[in-house]
């Protein structure tokens, strides 16, 4: 079962107050996991260790005297090789970037440090965060891609190597590796996490949290909001400075959105069977076929994956251009051919795009009325064989073009590979998405299909 | 007086057509100012001259061709300093910054490249575009500031070094030196211009042009917007490819703004005459005497500096954190200064001066419906002696806050130095400011005080 292998902060810290553990054993388990698997996982991209130690040390010390900076001090965490570290270089998965050390840190990273985690290393991204795969593997089969674009922090969080990754995702980079590594991913409200210094500059893109559990996810989130904000200009994610409490829903929209279409008819008997199971909770569950409202978005879903990337293809066409013009053989083919189609738009094109995905957004945040949230697949499948592609984000894409918080929680397998369960809340309600998910963690049976 | 000084590209390009004059001619004659005025007035932080001929050249021979890449094809532009290039360093006013040089092009420069105009240069910047002066000295009187932060490009064009310079403002940077130094500057709607690769992070922060004339300030933005588009998630500029027709006005608000208390008599005076002429040409002036709506906003206007100055704090919490880290010998008092004030907020007070920031605009939009633009000054004063400051942004940070695009025209001289009329206009209605704005000047003559 996948969940095992996952290593959770936020279960420790009580140990941690009472002496039977500290974050440097903590930190051992990981270095013990990472010498384990890492030859075959390959999560990371720059690894401290020694850096990692001392620090572990020095959290250790304030646990024991009972004054820790925080509740994620001594963390170890993996940070996405687009966002920027002053200790170890930020390569964005491009040759373009090889060696390249800015040499400061990015607003999430240092609020991090504030608050006493230990930034363990960087992990393996896609080139720029989009579709160019990087060497890493799926912990659960070596053989199947981990997803991407955060592959390494959901690779390495699923193998036990930290506790937390951070991620980013503007189609499906966190739910997709979330689910394909049965770890937790948390995709914030719009703006929800200060981006500073992180390369993922696109107009739905967000940096959130894949964690060994709700609680480290929360708990990540909200110390890097609490010091360093949201982007300039929003409020950042709201809510209680620890996981907020279970709070069961009486009414959850099941989206199927495009992806049910392609969706494996073993991944649709999951949905069925966890359908069944809130159902059996009392959870009143409206979908497409009962209700108007649900029909009407489900309806405008099957525009958003296309529309997703016209704007963001619109949206670099700079930086592409410039990276064309210092030596284009560094980047793929790919990252070329999206320009191309950038250099086929015009800003005009661009602002009926944007205009449409209001249109979207709208019509979601009428069900606030209706319903808690909408649960869904965060993936139509397993993670599929083969690392030179990182799976379809059909599921995953909606929740990046809607701006909505958006968890996947690994409550299902199949054949013994995990399949996130993608919960969508409403803008800026973060606080009661995660509240929701916490009851329904408690409520529902992971589901195991053969 | 001020504005003979000034060298338009948009009147030359008649000229290119009929081949009565040339990009390259027109480069030469901005090289004699540089090579008459630079060791005095130290605009520059870095000059191509070499590539800007070559450059040259080649836009004169499209031009001879009669097929120019755009309007602003071999238009000589000095880039400020805070706004990367791929052929200069990016030094950002600061020494921790000396030297550094990332190898791309910001998203404006490569749309302007694109174009066809010339990158002459990287212009003075106060450092890091706030506060702490660089070399440079108002070409008007060589004793004075320039103002800032966009003190080279407002110089550069005040002495017809350049035609147009980007500037990027967040409380005055744009306008105040664009009043001290007798040039146009345009500081575009929210997200108007893509800040891309611009070190200008900021909610309220945009980027815009100094220019020689209103046609140059239009173009150059237009055709930034048509290539690179605006911010993420932002129309951008919106309106014609070349320069609007003058549209006249029927109804202007003034608004005093706490600027006035502290303008000078002469400054006073000129806007009174200002206000009479404006009156003479049958434009109904309103103001917060005769009319609620504007006095509802001069009663909310008096806060706006703080809270800019709050708002702007929090925000760049991060990146002066991690240049602390880096090394806080290298930076200002001022900045770290600054760092310290947004250490004593936290992000719950930054909502609440987000939201009332909100208030602020919305009570300024309920102008629209009786209003076409408001007026005001640029700058309490001319330019004040000395560079060691750069002067009081009052009257320019309204436009700041407001998120609002606004216009610095030289349209007064006291005792031969210049100073601005600004014009405020309405959130995306950047081509309506610019129309009315030429229209005033087809009825204004210039205010000389003595």
């Amino acid at each position: 079962m996948a969940k095992a292998q996952l290593r959770s902060f936020a279960k420790a810290t009580a140990d941690f107050a009472s002496g039977v553990d500290t974050p440097r054993d903590f930190l051992e388990r990981c270095i013990a996991a990472i010498e384990a698997r890492e030859k075959d996982v390959k999560a990371f991209t720059a690894l401290r260790l020694v850096a990692a130690r001392r620090a572990a040390d020095a959290s250790s010390e304030r646990w024991r005297k009972g004054a820790p900076l925080s509740s994620i001090d001594g963390m170890p965490i993996g940070v996405k090789d687009v966002i920027e570290t002053a200790d170890m270089p930020t390569q964005m998965g491009s040759a373009l970037y090889e060696g390249w050390a800015p040499g400061y840190d990015s607003a999430s990273v240092h609020a991090l440090r504030e608050a006493g985690a230990i930034i363990l290393g960087k992990t393996v991204t896609t080139e720029f965060a989009a579709t160019q795969p990087g060497p890493t593997c799926n912990p659960h089969d070596l053989a199947r891609t981990p997803g991407g674009s955060s592959s390494g922090s959901a690779a390495g969080v699923g193998c036990g190597m930290f506790a937390a990754g951070l991620g980013t995702q503007v189609v499906g980079s966190i739910l997709r590796p979330a689910s394909y590594c049965g770890v937790y991913g948390y995709k914030p409200s719009l703006g929800g996490i200060n981006r500073g210094g992180s390369h993922d500059y696109m107009s739905q893109s967000a940096q959130g949290v894949l964690a060994a559990s709700l609680a480290d996810c929360w708990q990540v989130a909200i110390e890097i909001v609490q010091r360093a904000g949201g982007d300039p200009g929003y409020s950042g994610i709201i809510g209680p400075s620890t996981a907020p409490e279970a709070d069961m829903p009486t009414t959850l929209a099941f989206i199927k959105t495009p992806g049910w279409g392609v969706a494996t008819d073993a991944a649709r008997k999951a949905m069925d069977e966890m359908i069944a199971q809130l159902t059996a909770a009392d959870i009143s569950l409206i979908d497409a076929q009962d209700d108007p409202d649900v029909a009407a978005l489900e309806a405008l879903l099957p525009e958003t994956l296309a529309l997703t990337r016209r704007i963001n293809s619109w949206e670099s066409r700079w930086p592409l251009n410039t990276y064309v013009d210092k030596d284009e053989s560094k980047l793929s083919k790919g990252m070329v051919e999206r320009l191309h189609a950038a250099e086929a738009m015009n800003v005009a094109d661009y602002r009926r795009d944007i205009l449409r995905r209001e249109e979207i957004r709208a019509c979601f945040a009428q069900l606030s009325s209706k319903v808690e949230a909408c649960v869904t697949l965060s993936a139509p499948d397993v993670a599929p064989v083969g690392i030179e592609a990182t799976g379809n984000p059909i599921f995953a894409v909606q929740g990046s073009l809607l701006g909505v918080p958006t968890l996947s929680l690994p409550m299902i397998t199949i054949g013994g590979l995990p399949l996130g369960l993608q919960l969508l809340g409403f803008l800026d309600e973060d606080a009661a998405l995660f509240a929701h998910a916490a009851a329904l963690e408690n409520v529902i049976t992971p589901i195991a299909i053969a």
